[in-house]
């Protein structure tokens, strides 16, 4: 890395790790302003040094990355001018998109805080995450959950129309669509993420992972709250399928290509089509780590008594 | 609204309305061509009547909706447009597939009367569709089975490399993929849409409800009649996997994230991968209704006995 | 065809067949660079003679078979073209892509051996494949594939940061999203391809025939080697999820909707979620054919016992 | 040329010719309606002959002439395509300007006749003209010239913005500004055609020839009728500029440039800045050809007393 | 005109009127930033009238109303938007020349106040010009002197290399080639201004009208100030040619296509080439109106004793 | 400047020099291919030193910057890029221009030799040329006569339709009109360039200067050999019109503005509409030094002696 170079403090190694631990060192939580602007400065600032990194090392890639990073002053500013590249149409323009991400984003001190936040769950919990640059520019989930929160904001100030033609373009470029009017939380990771369905009156909190192809839909037999409510720090496997307004606790784990229609209790792992939970309902297994962040998809296996090959 | 605008007979309402319930006032069934053809002039009607609300509430996007919607003269001329400026690519111009698009629905009326029923269906079963409008401009379902519509048309006209360089254009644009030779019928619902599959010899009746990822796929052992065939009324849950030349009876219901390789009678539900019937195979559960448009995806968890968490 | 046009070999019949049978008369294995380039050159003609009998039949596509195939001078060319026509973005211009597709298909002889072997899989095994000219133009699975060895060879040569950036253009273009470290093999099939997940320390064998939402993914636990292994003619249903570092011995049989976190021993059939071996694991049913090349995804219906609806 | 292609009635040389001859075997006075449709049939059928040439000599060129010419069924749908994406821009689709021009070249034969009249003009008269399809293809004299009379059409019919809209779309891609109010006639030959001005009340006769650069300009006291009238068959050489409402009588010569602000007899040579009649005013040399079709720029020099060097 | 709209005060006939009077009330001196921000808003409230109702009496170009105009909140943002729009590339994005235009323009209101100032200019000056909304979206002229203004404020802020890319742009795009050092005053035409050359020490006073074809160039001697120097409200015919640095006194008149090498004195005519006063040198005739806002381009016509047919 | 860049040996002043100069020390005369190289290597080297030091200086400018230069390892490349940007069309596509232009320039070394000369040209001769990389950037007349000779070359290789659609995209991108048979020597200078019109048998030698509006035009008598023939070194002034097959003699200049119908002798001056020999005919005036290289266009006044205001 190129002397003089602001330096994330312990930057994240890309070598490899042992089993299971967190691969980057916890922040010290988050409470003030203040933290969280330092914070975004900080990201920031490592993601201009990675790409001029990238620049100078790739000069295929060096338009690239100064038109999308390094000819930009915020985090903010870069990222509305990437989406609105990458979600205008013929009808309509990059000069539009853009023009209103940066006001949404400017109008907004949160969006820029959960970017950040989503930002990190990528560099944390993907292995595959080389550096904050490649999920900022790289990223589907990433670039469709910041377009869905800009989205989420104009449903909220009843601009929904205009949400809801944000919402087509993300589904359209991304093969991501995430109803405009879902909550979503902040640290989220959604890796591959093609195939993701997010309904309407569904609600993510904070610290989740979901993998591509999950579903959270609606039952349709009501137009009214149909979808479900996932708690913090779940971890959601690729191609399950939760279905109704259920809850999944926090700290769930739901295993790849599972069906769920039921509740399911926190801390516990529910797997297959139909889904059971690991160890029985009545006595269910129950973890302590953090699954949404640990990304830990199959260590239940040895306790799943049934899936054998 | 505006008033002096066109209003469509008893609009939806857009508020929450008891479970299961039809949510749009069942229209008297069409058997003439004039009764189709007032039919689709009041759809229009309705159709630029949303739009230029909207474009009056919203300014950012009142050049989409002019330029998509309210500067056309009829259905067909906004939806070849629409198509064309999405499906175009720097190879396939918009000019060339606009003037495909607008010839072919001009010859073929029929395909005009699909597409008002597609509006329809997806109005009155799916509860996050707030307009048809809204369908027509965002659904990426609805946009890509128009699109097999007139892909279907060429096939037939044994036009089959422009039919399949379309069938092209629509998998790379909407993630949606249905060979041009499989026959579909009207008043489709494919919500949500990414990651649909459909195979060659597969035919769809009317009044179908599919959700994404589903695949009505070969079994790739032979090259002749080798896909599913659905039934009229069917509802297909997110996910579901129907493999072979099987039947799925009229109103059949396929669970979720089902994998199913054989024969499904009339208004029974199959669920589970492998999917078995709801109520097992010697005498299962009968329902009434019509799932395709009720989308009842649920309501079968309580008959379906080992499902529990 | 318009006489004097060069022809392949037994040109492959489109009419049905038998059921079961290869439908394209195996050609002798290939030794030499000189046959192989014998073979290439074969191929492209006959891709040459298709797209101009189309361009005939078809006014209103031969400006595009032209741009991509007939104007081009050798099958890279036309690739490259195609590819970096696909694949560009307003950020990523279509002459950069080019010129990188270009000089790496150029630099690297394998790459078009492997293109070949790709068409003919395509045209061998998929009942749906007209032409090479179709594969060529119209299979997102096959281009997507060609553009994933092209990243591949840049990681190798660790330009790391270019790899990743056409590795997002290709998730977002195709929703297929192959991690460029993956290793592929040659005679490859992604059928239908949206939603195709292959992860980094995945390797795949030769011959392999994968279906449309298939996921080759990690386990989340740790940054080392955590991927699918796939042996030599393995057929990978639809839907099917295969997690962690687990081996699928060659010629091994996945069923669609599978969800697979063990080894699956060679020309074993796994299905189910969770998955188990046709036959039962103490002594799993082995078939003899190439589950690969044959594309037989059901013919173990009638051995999977309780499979029955 | 391919045998059997369709042949213009003696098709003009493209071998050198003696001066000042008409290079062009004058066709016989077209008087009906048939004649004009059996002319437009003759030249739309050696325009497509010609690209079936160059696209077999040129597959370079291939694609562009397919798609401009060759997948077209009539010499409107050519001229409305290539104008569309010509003139089109960010915000003002090619769909949109295709769609304007087709309709409005379809409601009004009369576009056509003028359109055939001046390909003649540019074949017969300029001798770098190779073919009816380079001038249809390159040359931007021509192609501004049939934008125009459809913004002038729109002009007369009050769609007055529209009209002002395409003028300067002509004059951004062409750098030809001719005001959607003037009047001009048939047979027109714009050589060049960079920098000419034409004002709102200008009138252009038939069969005149206009060099690059040449204004027909307003003189700015007043809003009323202030521009030039040009008679049939004038010739304005290079740069001339004539300003207010004069009238230039049919078969005069504007020399290249002059500086015109005084009417000019018919069949009379100006020369100048400020211009002066070759002869004298009192007893003006007369000349007997149409200047507007012998593109004699040249043969007064001898004539001209103080023209020396 | 719909009820309700702002007008501005006096709105410009757009009928005929008498010779030489000048056709639009003169607004009284302009003195505080108060003034010219209500000068402003009054214009931009008559931009957005006279869009709203060309929007609604023609739909065919309503999109590209809103697009331009009436989805902007002021008339900078409305300006950002149509030159970024215009004057982008392939490799000079919307995105970012938008974002440049927007931040100089609201960095320095003169550029507002210059930018109304020509609106006037055309609006008064012009009689083909019909309405605000038709210079601010068709006159090349007025749209390459904004653009110039921001590049002349980058140029002055050493930001030499990115003025140039954008004069490089206008030279492009509108046939204008004003160099970023030159200094440009306030209320000036450039009319039709297809093939305007102003070099780079050229200074150009206010309420200057610049016909097309004009070059206020170098003489090529030497590197230092070496351009023409126009006095306040010249008037420079078409296609005029002044070289060297010589001084156009304030009011003086060039007629078309003269060449000026020589200072033309205060309220003097010059013409032909090369260039006289008319009246002669000793005595040359003097006026007393501002020819740069009277247009009057003719009236020395009976003065110049020479100047004769 | 950064340290450690390549100097370009002597490199030109930006500040201002004493009148008449030249500005550029004169390099030694270039005789074998080896001497050429070393010459275009160093302008190379030169031209990516000052395209880096820009890119640092300017942000906003860096991504264009790396796209047309930085990024490319030859001049050829980047010119082939550039120009195949700039010039493509939705028909005409920037991957085929851009293989076209590298093909081209890659197979004939003096293309190569002449864009240096011509970037000399306009570094030494232009006060307002503030470095090579801005000559390559954003000089129309540079990039409109490197097109001119890749359409040259095709044009003698008998590939006319393609040489002719090169020929119209340079006149609609540049307003720049070179008929792609003439014959334009080595060390050009097209200064500003727009309007320039040079017809198919005109012949410019090396070392010519010629301005904006600049027409060799024929005089439409015949389609032999009818265009100027202009000796090395000459210079033309802006708006100059010389027509038929005349000579101007080495080291002649013209006069902004004239307007030349026979032989001009070398090293005289003509000047006016018409013409006229500073000096008189008999015993014209003559000049040593080479105007092509000087650009002094207005020495000439003190010795015209009827020029005067």
């Amino acid at each position: 890395m190129p002397t003089g170079e602001l330096r994330y403090p312990s930057p994240p190694p890309t070598t490899k790790m042992p089993t299971g631990e967190l691969r980057y060192p916890s922040p010290p939580p988050v409470n003030s302003t203040t933290t969280v602007d330092v914070e975004a400065g900080l990201v920031w600032a490592q993601i201009k040094a990675e790409a001029r990194r990238d620049a100078e090392s790739e000069p295929a890639l060096a338009s690239y990355l100064y038109s999308t990073i390094l000819s930009h002053s915020s985090l903010e500013r870069s990222l509305a001018f990437h989406l609105g590249n990458k979600l205008c149409s013929s009808t309509l323009l990059s000069t539009l998109l853009y023009d209103l991400f940066l006001n949404t984003f400017t109008s907004d001190p949160c969006l820029r805080a959960a970017a950040v936040a989503d930002l990190r769950a990528a560099r944390v919990r993907d292995p595959a995450c080389v550096s904050f640059s490649h999920c900022l520019l790289n990223y589907k989930g990433f670039l469709a959950c910041q377009a869905h929160r800009v989205a989420h904001k104009l449903w909220t100030q009843s601009r929904r129309p205009l949400a809801l033609a944000l919402h087509s373009r993300v589904s359209d470029v991304f093969a991501v669509d995430i109803h405009p009017a879902a909550k979503i939380g902040k640290g989220i990771l959604f890796d591959h993420a093609t195939g993701v369905v997010i309904g309407e009156t569904a609600v993510v909190g904070n610290n989740v992972s979901i993998l591509h192809h999950v579903t959270l839909g609606g039952t349709g037999k009501a137009s009214g709250d149909r979808h479900p409510k996932i708690g913090d720090g779940v971890l959601i496997g690729a191609g399950a399928t939760i279905l109704g307004n259920v809850k999944i606790g926090e700290g769930a784990k739901i295993g790849a290509g599972s069906v769920v229609l039921i509740d399911v209790p926190p801390r516990t792992t529910a797997v297959g089509n139909p889904a059971r939970l690991v160890g029985g309902k009545e006595k269910p297994a129950k973890h302590e780590e953090c699954p949404g962040e640990s990304m830990d998809h199959t260590s239940f296996i040895s306790d799943w008594s049934d899936y054998i090959i």
